[in-house]
């Protein structure tokens, strides 16, 4: 059996990794069935059988070339949560069949000062961090010579760029945190947010609720700034301490100077002045979402005279995403997520509703259930 | 002896002290002399002849009537150096005949948060920090129902927001500490600059060239960031590494991700995308230029991808403030000024030149000698 595993190992690695997988068919970001290779396994690769893959925001902008030109069919998605089916001969980190994840990068140049502070995600060495997706990369790495994520049945990765996933986070709702989970975490504990203290949620989407939940689960009160009543409900339920209406002057200036921190997650120009006003003196407002214009205070004078910070925040470190999925496990946190199949028809549905936010809190395509790897050629 | 000394205090606590000062004479900001009083000695208060007179900008702008209407004639200047003249049955802190200062705020509620913290700058309590001048007061503690500043020959403080001031520091280029020492110590403080870090200085101004003095003094190496290269002999001279011309794009570029801190003390609108791009991953700029409108990143994409921050600062506490004179004495560290006497003349000119920022680095006024008290009445 030994010497059977051994050679089937070989002829693994001495092949690309044929990958059945659902693509954008162009600027539209209309989903298309399609078949890509991914690199053959190199000694510190791993193979992994994807079970499930969440559907990001970064995704739908991307696809649709908002963030800069691509080049189709372009394979998305940067939640990926699988099991190993197999390892090159240097892996020493994971066995085969166990759970393993991958988030918004699969590579960085490892010997700058950032890649040694396990801030992987701001590499400013040669190359830079490689994204999960749409990457210009080494067709040795990426065949094709562009990275392509995870909304497919195979994926290859460096074993140093693989998240290990306890047995039982295993779950769809688990994916969503390799990016979402991340993008709260990292900056909560950059920015050293304490039990005790009070978090301000603005944005109560894919970000937002899961800064509710890692938020609450860090000792602090969460408080939901919503433009709507409508959210109320659901941001109890996530554990929010109470709602407070934004567009309630009263209710605003009632919890004025109430927030040590607020994680903004509103990804368009929005006037940022009225959660400012309730960030406490010396507080700080975590920017996640990325907007090209705006959203940003009008002038100086809306931070110097109570010192407060604005500050961005990116993902996370391989390291860091590594203890937030220990921490999420501990604590038993998981995404509020809808589980789709893996057809091209679920996956346009799913984008639609993102884009219009109705969709509680995160999409996940269920991968393995309905997106089967090819035959080996 | 003892008796005739307590026969005075009695008699100085109870009538109001008398004061010739240089005031705005209206929103021209022209100067004219003029006769104020002080409070008559409270317990806790302290009777200061005034040495030395700083002039800050800001001194010009609220003159002026640019951050809101005044009431003329109106006494500026905060950054006071005087010499205890008497005090209050209560002060504990001081003697008669010792150095003592006062910076931009002499009284806070002393009850909230931010005061307990001894960040009495961002009193949040009931009627908040009280600034040097302008500010709307009660007669008794304010004869005439604003406060007036430091263009004086006399001040009354309570003891709890004067600074103790070392004998050598009694000289006229220490009076600026009491403002532009803070605002640069305060934030160094506040982010963790530590030594062998780079901390890039933009604006050579009064903030600025404190900044690079303070910078250097804590072990860090400065860069001066300048449009012109007119700068560079006094930069090198105060203690920077190094001057970068801003308007040359490839010096600019050499020098991309090379700060951990930008201080930041340009007080009008101007573009910050230069200066994010020589921050460092996750480096803090630091914002103590009040400007209403602008100078700010044009969206959260400017801060996001390299977890930049933007952090305003004012000023700081009494404690700190205490912390920076002394620091700044074991460190020999004065302001580079130029000393004029006090006449409406001289101050005129003065304020013309540093609107045209024709100063190095800041104006003092030779109180002492050139503004008497008037007898008591």
């Amino acid at each position: 059996m030994a010497e059977s595993d051994s050679d089937s190992d070989i002829e693994i690695m001495a092949q690309q990794v044929p990958c059945n997988c659902l693509a954008a068919a162009d600027e539209s970001g209309r989903m298309i069935r399609h078949k890509i290779f991914r690199r053959a396994l190199g000694p510190k690769d791993i193979h992994i059988s994807v079970t499930y893959s969440g559907i990001c925001h970064s995704d739908i902008h991307s696809a649709k070339g908002e963030w800069g030109a691509q080049a189709y069919p372009y394979c998305v998605g940067h939640e990926i949560l699988g099991r190993v089916k197999a390892v090159g001969s240097g892996v020493s980190k994971f066995k085969v069949g166990e759970p393993i994840g991958v988030g918004c990068f699969t590579d960085s140049c490892r010997i700058c000062e950032e890649c040694g502070e396990g801030n992987e995600q701001y590499c400013s060495g040669p190359g830079g961090t490689c994204g999960t997706y749409g990457e210009k990369a080494p067709e040795s790495l990426h065949p094709g010579g562009i990275s392509q994520g995870g909304y497919a049945s195979d994926f290859v990765v460096d074993e140093n760029y693989a998240i290990r996933i306890p047995e039982k986070m295993d779950v769809a709702a688990a994916a969503p945190l390799l990016c979402a989970g991340i993008t709260c975490f990292s900056p909560f504990i950059e920015h050293g947010l304490k039990a005790g203290q009070t978090l301000g949620v603005v944005g109560l989407g894919g970000l937002g609720h899961m800064a509710v939940k890692i938020g609450k689960a860090m000792g602090c009160e969460a408080i939901v700034f919503s433009r709507s009543s409508s959210k109320t409900e659901d941001a109890l339920r996530l554990g929010a301490a109470k709602v407070v209406i934004s567009t309630d002057a009263e209710a605003m200036k009632a919890h004025a100077r109430s927030c040590h921190f607020i994680y903004n997650s509103i990804a368009f120009d929005h006037d940022v002045q009225p959660y400012l006003n309730v960030l406490r003196t010396r507080g700080t407002m975590i920017m996640v979402g990325g907007v090209p214009k705006g959203a940003m205070p009008g002038g100086t004078f809306a931070i110097i005279p109570r010192g407060l910070k604005i500050a961005g925040s990116c993902i996370g470190g391989i390291r860091e995403t590594q203890q937030m999925i220990d921490f999420c496990a501990e604590h038993n946190i998981l995404s509020d997520i809808e589980l789709i199949p893996a057809t091209p028809e679920d996956v346009d549905k799913a984008w639609a509703r993102a884009i219009n936010s109705d969709v509680k809190f995160r999409f996940v395509i269920d991968t393995a259930k309905t997106l089967t790897a090819p035959d080996a050629a």
